[in-house]
């Protein structure tokens, strides 16, 4: 069971989070994260010694979860390229949808972490980017992706992904699901796979 | 020829631009500015009535140059939509990797202008998406684009050039035109043209 300074940690997260999305981090002042969390400012700095530590932290938190994301669908052994990489655009693409304030954070406010901050989670998105290329490299192995630059490739595939967090919106005519369902068929033209015109 | 009010205007612009992209909007402040175009800080007012003047101008320009890079391929009646779509991907991403810092002030700092200024610059991205949209359009016509839904389609070729502010940096392998040539072909793959695997 999560005590009590765990839940206002992830109150205050939460708070911060909110604040950067719409204030950018320069912007966000202690007193935006205190009401984002409904907390009074004071509290704010018994949690956390500053502002750079909680973008920090929910910086990592966001790279971990979609390493997580990606890592599994990657290492799904039981399919083949094709499908894991139509899971992982997918997967990708939905929590950029569903998680568009925190994906921004997450990818637009880097550089304003410390440089042992942000060389952690650099090494995270290596991880991101490595998990991509190799079911791009087993498609290749296997003959079912025809893909002229890898590493060029790789990044293309995450730019869709983390695009979704610039310009997807509620309500539009999209689900995260169908934008994700796409853009994974998107992908599997781009490594030259077999594909119905979608 | 330009007066000198102008040419101290472009330098304004420069030195916030420049100041926009390392601090971000509201890390910038008036000193900033000033250090980065080389005059006093009561100068820049003399110039520019608020920052969000400042950003409103270069991200309006930004667009405008962003429009007819798009619409000189779009509009190229001599040639065919596979050739258009590429000159117009390459154009693109090659704009966006040589004015990295510019391109991200432009395309990540929209939301701190005043509505009126978002509203016009919404304008000029809507013309953005209508220049790629003809040309899709005109190659499903030809036959020779086979696309489901042209409007994601439109977002996703959009997303491979505008992330490449994101994430490119000068001197690492790719010039920028070797990465437009490249995602100009996984473009052509995403609307389904014949391509020979690249």
């Amino acid at each position: 069971m999560a005590t009590k300074a765990e839940l206002t940690r992830a109150r205050l997260l939460n708070g911060a989070m909110a604040s950067f999305a719409e204030h950018g981090f320069h912007g966000t002042g202690t007193r935006h994260i205190a009401a984002a969390a409904g907390m009074s400012p004071a509290a704010v700095y018994v949690h956390y010694s500053s502002k750079e530590e909680l973008l920090y932290e929910i910086t990592r938190a966001g790279h971990r979860e979609l390493l997580t994301i990606v890592e599994a669908a990657a290492a799904d052994d039981d399919a083949d390229a094709p499908s894991r990489l139509k899971t992982l655009v997918c997967d990708f693409v939905v929590y950029h949808a569903q998680h568009r304030e925190s994906a921004s954070v997450v990818n637009y406010e880097l550089t304003k972490l410390t440089p042992e901050h942000l060389a952690e989670v650099v090494g995270l998105r290596h991880g991101i980017d490595a998990a991509i290329r190799r079911v791009l490299t087993d498609g290749v192995r296997d003959g079912v992706f025809h893909i002229g630059d890898i590493a060029m490739t790789t990044t293309a595939v995450a730019s869709l992904a983390v695009d979704v967090s610039r310009w997807f919106r509620d309500g539009r005519s999209r689900s995260p699901h169908e934008v994700g369902d796409y853009f994974a068929s998107l992908a599997l033209r781009m490594v030259g796979a077999p594909q119905d015109p979608n």
